[in-house]
């Protein structure tokens, strides 16, 4: 169990330990961009705006109290109303405020660095082809990125042998770019960055919950293969959590 | 920088590394508690029943929309119904399991391991005196644990300084028992419990925005020192988070 016990180090707050470090913000470099850039003649799809015609349910007692984790899922397909929904409610932006210092979101993150990119394995989603996605969360646009044989296969051995995963209508992968917070935050960037994920994650189960969606979090892949699959670098991007969404 | 990208490695999943490792739970070792015990000659305060009679706002779709950090707040005080619906939001039991192996809440959790506890320093919530309270999930109760002078002072100071937390009308702190989540998953827990926390949060986030309450997650603390003013040992308990809230 030691081993174990080393780790809950890095559950603690650090902030009190670097008052000789200086942050890359401190210093005043440049600060990282809001988002991954993306290729101009890359193909990209405007989500449908959010509409509440879409909800099933809309009372968030009623949504905590029932939301729970789905493994399993119903053949039917999402619609692109419903996809557009669930990225806005996990990392959707509000507003950018001057000079591109931050972006509000539809969820918390500390500093208002928001580190993280979404990637989309799209399966059955109606007017989207299989295939990998990158969402701009900007432009609340997507971009197709690729796409490979046997997505299904792939999804669950990633996941080590999950295959509700690959039989999902849509997995979210939710990559860092801990740059982002590091920048601001140095050595204290980390922990904050792996709370953050888990707000965005809450409200991906609780926006389930409102159109007949579910999910369950996945926190144990390869980490390796993962972000390979997804042609990121694991070191300045990597994948941090994933979850798979369906109808129920 | 060096000393930061070091940390990057443990937002990653290590699940494929462990092979070797076998979990208590794998040795078949006794699961710890659900909760931690309290004294039973303590003072226990009930709950009151959640009721949707407390809501401002009950669309999930307004709810997400307007949330944002509120680190101003009015000298109103919550009510005990509106801090009942705070707590079952962020860690209220729906169910517990055969055997007491796990309990299923209003928040998910990896492995439902759910290893927080929830500290509450109460300054003006109607019918509670001021002090330190524990949140008892399994009952939906409270325990009274302990006042001290100038707690407002003492919860800025623990805050590294930040005022607005010593002014609110309740903070929440999650301490982490963190054998709860290694019993299960050994050297990978501490990443989940991380991601876990900010479920929870999230959620009380959304909570506070139905109720016209304002919170905004504190990070950056002092973790020896407030450890040491819950009284609770830094090794096998320790603070993960806070979040002070008030009305707006």
């Amino acid at each position: 169990m030691n081993e174990a016990k080393l780790q809950r180090q890095w559950m603690k707050s650090n902030f009190t330990e670097w008052d000789d470090i200086k942050s890359d913000q401190e210093k005043k470099l440049p600060q990282p961009s809001l988002q991954k850039p993306y290729n101009e003649s890359d193909e990209l799809i405007d989500l449908p705006e959010i509409s509440e015609k879409i909800l099933k349910k809309t009372n968030i007692l009623a949504i905590i109290k029932d939301r729970k984790s789905h493994r399993k899922h119903i053949e039917e397909s999402l619609s692109l109303e419903e996809l557009s929904f669930l990225l806005w409610a996990t990392q959707g932006v509000k507003t950018v405020s001057a000079n591109n210092y931050a972006t509000m979101r539809t969820v918390p993150s500390g500093g208002a660095r928001h580190p993280f990119e979404t990637y989309l394995v799209i399966n059955r989603v109606k007017g989207l082809k299989k295939g990998v996605y990158l969402y701009l969360p900007l432009t609340h646009q997507l971009t197709f990125l690729f796409h490979e044989e046997d997505l299904e296969g792939k999804l669950t051995e990633l996941t080590l042998g999950q295959s509700f995963v690959g039989k999902s209508a849509a997995t979210f992968i939710w990559s860092c770019i801990p740059y982002r917070g590091e920048w601001r935050y140095h050595v204290s960037a980390h922990k904050t960055m792996l709370l953050d994920a888990g707000h965005l994650c809450q409200n991906l189960y609780l926006a389930c919950e409102a159109i007949g969606c579910g999910t369950c979090a996945i926190g144990a892949y390869d980490q390796i293969a993962i972000d390979k699959f997804l042609r990121i670098d694991g070191e300045d991007e990597f994948v941090v959590y994933l979850a798979p969404v369906g109808k129920i």
